[in-house]
């Protein structure tokens, strides 16, 4: 292709709204362009790339024995009412009504239609496993899409979805799309962090979360220095700094030692750092007690809409409240209002505690943490009073104990104890055991060998290609432009002709009728452009190779050529007889590398 | 692909709402499911064939020059509203807001981003030509959405767009994409009637539909039994079995011979038929005049929201309301009801006439066949009253003349004077010059040579991928499936193990084994089900070719298989050892007879 003949509109200044590398080079080099906020068009050159991701990811897929369809990009909201999902999914799920008044969405992820694709033909668990994917255009409506194709409104998904006879088949398709996925990343170039969601407790891990390293992450991340722990904070979960005490009789016994709990007067102290000057202790030894809102909690058989907590945590630490909406399995959890504090608690906010609370009316949770405490402090449920000498297990009891403590960096890694420490991250991809949870809402069943009706246990498996593709950039660049890994290059192989005329001419149509014939993806700059302007646009597109003819080089009885890589300092020069067939074994070469096995 | 590890749900049932032979064909081979009315998923065997045509289209227009890019599906309203569509396109445009309260619309085809995408880089003629396309979902809110994906409401398009300096440039890119297109259809083993719009009188056609016969074709189309005329009955001329009158002295010289007009009374007399009863006569001699109302009439500097019309036509004639659309430049015409055809004309239905009407209330529009009729009969603007000897140019003239007749079978060809005979036909695709409309409305300029501020000139090219290749199997199938032309077909051959088991398996893999490792695509119908329910299977699905391997015809010293082509009734036995390399050379042969040169 020459690129008098493509459309690669480069820009020597940077977008003004782009904050992110990739977001600045995908502009300039001529890949995107903005449509609206959050709505981008690829541009040939990014659209090639693109290409290549997809391909990568389908030929990965394929090979775990996934098949693809393509269901709609707008899907009936039948679906989406059935599976529940019309009213959980809140407002990043795009809603519209047709003129003949009925209800569709635009599809963030399809577990729906696949769903009923495959209700409507299982009837045996001689058609299980099965597994299915697509590649297609999904859209969420982002309130603030930023960083580009990063986190755009549309984007480009690939969103797999599994079905199965028992958990052990689901196992099996799960850990193949798990290592499918590394080796997906792998090929493009890519160093991803797997974050596994819960590692041990539960016989395995339920979700999998293929994350790289941003400065503009969505998750921040804990790992270890020492083994290879990665969590999401959403998750994490570290060695305490303490001896838990799991029951309640050692609790119980622990604090005999103590004298009885007595109130203290704390006239004007509303925060733990007031306290723990006024007590001249440390906060280690508090019982933060915090009142929470949780909606649609689902702990009894019956949901509940609306149901206040109250959690008591060490005073040095936080609560997670991802960990606390999953032990509640509510929809959503926020701290009470000020009103609601003083209605439940009858006092003023920042004395709250768990001594003589009425729990019928606001149950208590504690932390691990707080199980450890056996002389602390807490709020006396007056304004201006505290307790002291307060003990778990002797002056309070819980309603549920539970890890819901935020993790941070300094904080020992759960499974070797290595110190953690934080990252940024971006999610790539994410694998996922729905269980149930889309056979039951949308009725999905099969008769098993023994003719009884089942329910196929589900699985998910997404991974965003513009993300990944804009990851791709974000690892490797420089000052001077994209830095394209091979396999996900537009082209290979940039010729540039000093000037695209006489003998150069020649030579350069020669080098690129031979690289082509050899299977080699060439771009040839053949614009009326100074020798500078075409340097600085190959540095920016970054193709991996780069081959300059010139009239000096090429004059004499040995004529040559000049040959760089994308990542190398300096030219060397190479002769124009053997220059495509070196070429050629290069490309080859660099390909093979990512050819895994 | 075994079939036993694919996602092939074949039915012997026909579907209840299939009307025609590719929505049966293509529910019953597994190609294809409804998620509802007029929204479906494609299952790995259709999505083989769509991507296929994908193919095909994607080659020949990347052999034009044409630039494939990727726009959202998505699109910001605001750039419809420039364009003024957002207004005009009707209620077919799915628009939404989203939760920022931000217009968007779901894309029916991309005029507006391709304009913004070259407008933001255009500023030379340098630059130009440009052709660039997309292939993506498009959404049309069809009210009657039905036949499949023949007419579905997501489908998926190829749309392009070209940009030029001049006239003679878009002529050569149209030329080159029409080429193409018929190419296209062509290797997709299609045959197309290509219908120009406008053929002479503008000097060239500026607009070209590529239509396939169909029983439920949404088009009628004219078709000359000696030339190669077709037209779209939308805009088919015909040659007139009058002598034309153009001029209005011509029509006063002949009307000099006739009597002057006169009252008549014909009392109950309502209908054409009833008037020609009663006055035994001939429909010819009638000047028909209908009332019409017009919206967004754009025949001055200003356009009109609502103007009535009065046109006449010969009495055995009907209008072409497309035609009349066309004329007034008009968004849409209808019949004006019976209230607006009393205030307008003074009469009651049924008594409009030319002769004294109000012009400047009611202009006269006349068709052509009207200019020769210097003895005619028409209403009186009075109930129960006509005029005759009535003629044109002397008892009435009209605002305008010209040719708003509806073509009929069996009217004669405008070229050769050949008889016309009619089709229904869908369209498939359609080229189409659109002149300066979006550079004007979107504002897109460069500057040319002389450094004077310019607007570029427009084609644009859409084809469908759905529709196309739900007409191929229109135009090949029999009772048992579908008979795909190898370009399309899911897989070329077929291998089906009498049963997958012992010696059969053996020879049935290597098979595989060997023509996979050639490049032919084969799918294996390993499943344990008895060979009836193969064969009609095989049938069903309609691969190419079909290599029956069984126990009887492996054993002895030379090991044979059944080959049969979809097309033949009858299979022949081929030595094992040969097989595939036999079957590798009629695949290669097949293909090459769809490369075009």
């Amino acid at each position: 292709m020459k690129v008098s003949q493509s459309f690669i509109p480069t820009l020597r200044e940077e977008p003004g709204d782009a904050v992110i590398a990739s977001h600045r080079l995908m502009f300039r080099a001529g890949l995107l362009r903005k449509l609206s906020n959050g709505l981008f068009a690829y541009l040939p050159l990014g659209l090639r790339s693109l290409r290549k991701v997809e391909n990568i990811i389908r030929e990965e897929m394929n090979a775990t024995g996934a098949l693809e369809l393509k269901p709609t990009v707008v899907i009936p909201g039948e679906m989406w009412k059935e599976s529940g999902r019309w009213d959980s999914m809140g407002q990043a799920l795009l809603k519209f009504k047709n003129r003949l008044g009925a209800d569709f969405v635009i599809s963030p992820t399809a577990e729906e239609p696949f769903t009923a694709i495959v209700r409507d033909e299982l009837s045996s668990y001689r058609q299980l496993p099965l597994s299915l994917y697509q590649i297609n255009s999904k859209y969420r409506d982002e309130v603030r899409p930023r960083y580009g194709v990063m986190r755009g409104r549309e984007f480009m998904m690939k969103d797999g979805y599994s079905f199965h006879t028992d958990d052990d088949c689901l196992d099996d398709t799960y850990r193949k799309i798990g290592k499918a996925y590394r080796r997906i990343f792998k090929r493009c170039g890519l160093t991803v962090i797997p974050v596994k969601a819960d590692s041990g407790a539960m016989g395995g891990s339920g979700s999998e979360e293929f994350m790289v390293e941003s400065d503009v992450g969505d998750n921040t991340l804990l790992l270890c220095r020492t083994c290879e722990y990665a969590a999401n904070v959403e998750k994490a979960e570290c060695k305490p700094d303490y001896s838990p005490r799991l029951s309640i009789d050692l609790a119980k016994g622990a604090a005999q030692s103590i004298p009885a709990f007595e109130k203290i007067d704390t006239p004007n102290v509303k925060t733990i750092e007031e306290l723990c000057a006024f007590l001249k202790t440390s906060a280690k030894t508090f019982i933060k007690t915090l009142v929470y809102r949780a909606v649609n909690v689902e702990l009894e058989e019956k949901p509940v809409a609306e149901k206040f907590f109250a959690v008591c945590i060490r005073g040095d630490l936080d609560v997670n409240e991802t960990k606390l909406t999953a032990l509640l399995k509510a929809a959503e959890v926020s701290l009470a209002s000020e009103a609601d504090v003083e209605r439940l608690t009858g006092a003023p906010m920042g004395f709250a505690g768990p001594v003589g609370l009425n729990q019928t009316v606001l149950p208590v949770i504690t932390d691990f943490s707080v199980t450890a405490i056996n002389d602390g402090v807490t709020g006396a449920l007056a304004k201006d009073l505290h307790y002291k000498h307060v003990a778990y297990g002797r002056d309070f009891e819980a309603f549920m104990t539970a890890d819901v403590r935020t993790v941070i960096a300094g904080d020992h890694c759960p499974s070797c104890g290595g110190e953690l420490y934080e990252k940024k991250g971006n999610e790539l991809g994410h694998i996922f055991k729905l269980g149930h949870k889309y056979s039951k809402s949308m009725n999905v069943t099969y008769l098993d060998e023994n003719g009884k009706t089942q329910m196929p246990v589900m699985g998910c498996y997404g991974a965003g290609l513009d993300r990944t593709l804009a990851s791709v950039i974000e690892e490797h660049h420089d000052d001077q432009g994209i830095i394209w890994p091979i396999t996900v290059a537009p082209y290979h192989v940039l010729l540039i002709p000093i000037k695209y005329d006489g003998a150069v001419k020649e030579a350069t149509d020669k080098l690129y009728e031979e690289l082509s014939k050899a299977g080699v993806e060439v771009l040839v700059d053949d614009r009326n452009e100074r020798p500078g302007v075409k340097f600085n646009d190959a540095d920016l597109i970054g193709l991996p190779y780069r081959v300059v003819i010139g009239d000096k080089n090429l004059a004499g009885e040995n004529p040559k050529v000049e040959v760089k890589r994308r990542t190398e300092k300096e030219a060397r020069l190479v002769d124009l007889s053997t220059a495509a067939g070196e070429l050629t074994s290069l490309v080859r070469e660099d390909l093979a590398g990512f050819i895994l096995i």
